[in-house]
């Protein structure tokens, strides 16, 4: 498995199928549209000045939605992740 | 629902009768024009140098007065929300 | 009425016979022209590194020449307003 | 008159008769050259990180070469002056 | 060998067959892809504020995902080598 | 004569006859070739986090090559000197 | 000769066969190819909030790999040199 670095967030994009069920519906068609998914590991954060990383605001298993540019798509054992930003994660649902 | 994540809020665009309680009008049509709003839930708000969120200077029900670029629509249960940063807030209604 | 947020001010701009009297002529045509306008209502300021705002450089009431570019104009019962960040105001009259 | 807010300075630019005393020529017909004059008024300037005002570098009556982009032109009583910035003054005649 | 200096990293970019091994395929087509290599040597880091070297955050012998852009090509002893910025690892993997 | 602000400096360019005596040679076709000058006055510094300034890395004097943009032309008593900033000089003849 | 400024380094590229010798060899080609000079003179560093330069990392007489884009071209002696920011150094040879 990969373990990001910074404040780097490895998610997995959720299937309709899945989104349904939380009655959140993203705009797919979009070409800036946000995307639904499962953060499946997390980096350490950004270093505060003392040089400690000050962790993120997600955790491993939250579904989030997320800015959908900018992200670094990678395979792994066959399924599809993508690498983001935590500055790109936008919320987490409740 | 969503929890917006850093100094980002999820708004509820107003609708044409409910703004015009308030005699507030912003024009409609203008590309950049602001837009009226209430405030469904709010992020803890960025960080501080010690890593503390310092909060969002809005709270759940306010009406706000945003600017109409830079925010992210989503849709829950059949309901259309924005995503925006705190900062695209310019005033709140008294 | 609407309450300002950051170091954002809400101005309204002064008619030309109002100007007139304080003896100060802006050149209207010009597109960047600088505005005469009077304050009606402040925001608390930016924050500091503690996160306490730190106030604005104006009062209501105060007679401000500001940069035309930048504002966001909204309409309350009837009379149009400006709401512009407090960097934008160049000086006060006195 | 007016007072110029933040590290902004009020200057009048000076007539050609006037320069030639000092014995300093400025190329006037240069798009970006330096202009010579008188200052009028001063801004507090930039806060410091407690949120207190740290002055400027120049006082009333200084005879300064500024830069002759960038500033905000404004007529006082039939008088043209220029709102600059402090840091669009170059050098202080001694 | 080459000693990277600041925040920057030497890597050796691994072959198809190397990176089969651990299941992770990166599309290789794609301009901005990301890349799979090796760290052979890594710089003392970005300097805190009082000048003393943080480290980075990986170690030699550590299998990194690194962005594809904006590394610099070296060739040592016949071997090719990039030298990249911390900043442009994404991942590690474990 | 004229004292600069900041961290500029007043510096007058070398003919080439003084230029020769150094042994050195900078490419004066090239549009952004550096220049060889003496410095004639400087500036105090840009400030500290405490208002005060910090100096600059040059003295009245002192033979330096910088950069040939960026600097303002003025003409003091029929003689031609430059306003440059003290980063656009590069270094100093020793 | 010559004293850098700030975070300078004065470097002399080196000749076809006299890199040979340590095996790296660099692609001459490529527009921002980088390069291998050495370390002639220093410059004392960038400041740090006290205003004490805080060094740099190579020393006089370090073989390094540059960035060939940036830095500015002067002939001493009839000898040519150039002069980088320490940043554009990437890698010191060992």
């Amino acid at each position: 498995m990969l373990k990001p670095l910074g404040a780097r967030v490895l998610v997995q994009r959720l299937e309709a199928e899945e989104k349904s069920a939380g009655g959140i519906i993203l705009p797919e068609a979009a070409q800036e549209a946000p995307r639904e998914g499962k953060v499946v590991a997390v980096g350490p954060g950004e270093l505060d000045e003392n040089g400690k990383p000050m962790g993120v605001s997600v955790k491993k298993g939250d579904i989030v939605i997320y800015a959908s540019y900018g992200g670094t798509e990678v395979k792994i054992d066959g399924e599809e992740y993508l690498i983001i930003n935590e500055d790109d994660i936008l919320a987490v649902r409740e």
